[in-house]
């Protein structure tokens, strides 16, 4: 049993593509409906025949929908939602993808109308690429999808919306918005924030010169390019939409840091030793849950 | 023509290993004598036949050989210089392959007779694992091999080593010890303090389990795991032979996180989308020169 059949996607970037891809394959027989601001978008999607229609405009998406996800950047939720509001039925659920939830769920209450269900949703899985082509099938395979109503929410609606999560290949979790977002800074937001940081200091050294820095990037510069690859307007919005939790880690990964360059300074070998054994072994048990590849360089292909 | 008949490894570690197993590959005829002061490392390594001899002491392995590397962590290598000077022939060159080369050859220097050539090396190549099990002959393999001479330092015998590493597959670049610290303090030492950094942070927050930090972690923070599992040893030398250029780094690193934080504190979504942009099309660069993989989410298995 599937728990919606006609499902509409607002925003065709690399999540909603692959939330496309993903229900073609795995739900079939969903009636999708997608739309995204961009002409050009509408019209990559329609080539790539990744829906059933491409409308003009959100509101004409969503009209019969029993499901909609929104797949903005969070900053663009609100706006998007207060589009669709008169065209959403009676019943119809509303989630989205955003990076950050406490903000995305006021957002969104203060927008749709009180005959909708709202259910924020958080599948934690991306790429570094962005825009419909980068989209695909498998990429909420065996990741987490979090999912964050507050007491408001119809337990009812959560439910569907974790079967519809589960039937993509994800796995679903249920949190609050505000712990969700303290979660998320550390094990996303602070990690762009410092890949982002990095490749910037590197680039703007006098003394090194930007050849330099690509030509010897194998030695550690090379994996914070990655995610410092990631879609700027995305990223704007999810720090200015969870200012609160990426200052409170920023500033302890601050003082974490002072206290490294302390020892270092110092010739403080075994405070160095002791927390490099220690990350050690946090990388063994990321692997051990399946959250990355156990081969060595990420399996890279030279290796 | 190979550039050298009898070579010896002193250490077997990924690199050491990394090295028996290419020269095994592409010089077939170098007689290779190997030795790591580890017995069971000496053991696996005659295990896995990498080398025609294993000694039990690094003086017994540099007889008669023309090139003797030094495969150990940087504040060994003196150590090693020292127990191995008896036994070089004269012309014999001696090289190495740690990430540090000023403080490297100030040490070989003082350790070792005049009569042999120094020629330090830095192969900007590795993976987070450890061992002789983890080494393997492509790791070279269009990688920049980095030698530092310095104005005492016998031309030929560079060429000699430039053409080795060659020969495995690299490519090689020469600088002085100085600018090359300096280059790896940001292409490598200050990447792999920052990733020791953000794992320590993320595995001691009251807020949010271990357990959390795992699941979520394919968000970003998984990407920086991988370098933060490296070896503590070898990486607790390098911050300590290079603190001069990694605090320089460093500084200016949070220096700029600062500005980030200042940006994000009040709302400048300017600033943070325009660096957003920049830091974009580093990663391209390094895609286009070859020094990592185009396949997004670096080709991992999942996607």
């Amino acid at each position: 049993m599937l728990p919606f059949a006609r499902v509409s996607l607002i925003g065709m970037g690399l999540i909603g593509a692959s939330l496309a891809r993903a229900i073609r394959l795995r739900m079939p027989t969903v009636r999708l409906t997608v739309h995204d601001a961009d002409p050009a978008v509408c019209a990559r999607v329609t080539a790539l025949a990744l829906a059933d229609d491409v409308t003009d405009t959100a509101a004409a998406a969503v009209i019969d929908a029993d499901l909609v996800i929104l797949c903005v950047p969070v900053r663009a939720m609100g706006g998007i939602a207060a589009a669709i509001a008169p065209e959403l039925s009676a019943g119809c659920i509303v989630s989205d993808v955003g990076s950050v939830k406490a903000a995305v769920l006021a957002d969104l209450r203060a927008a749709l109308p009180a005959q909708v269900h709202i259910v924020p949703a958080h599948p934690v899985a991306g790429t570094e690429q962005s825009g419909p082509d980068a989209g695909f099938a498998t990429l909420f395979d065996g990741r987490w999808c979090i999912l964050t109503p507050d007491d408001d929410t119809d337990a009812g609606a959560v439910v569907q919306v974790a079967a519809f999560w589960e039937g993509l290949g994800a796995r679903t979790q249920v949190m609050t918005p505000v712990h969700h977002d303290l979660v998320l800074a550390v094990t996303s937001h602070l990690p762009h924030l410092i890949a982002y940081t990095i490749v910037g200091t590197a680039s703007d050294l006098e003394d090194v010169t930007r050849s330099e820095v690509i030509k010897y990037s194998a030695g550690g510069f090379r994996d914070f390019t990655r995610i410092a690859a990631s879609d700027p307007t995305m990223w704007r919005d999810v720090f200015l939409s969870n200012k609160d939790a990426v200052l409170e880690v920023l500033q302890r990964f601050s003082e974490d840091l002072s206290a490294l360059q302390r020892a270092i300074r110092w010739g403080d070998g075994e405070t160095l030793h002791a927390l490099f054994t220690r990350t050690r072994a946090v990388r063994r048990t990321i692997v051990d849950a399946g959250q990355d590849t156990a081969a060595a360089d990420f399996g890279r292909a030279s290796s």
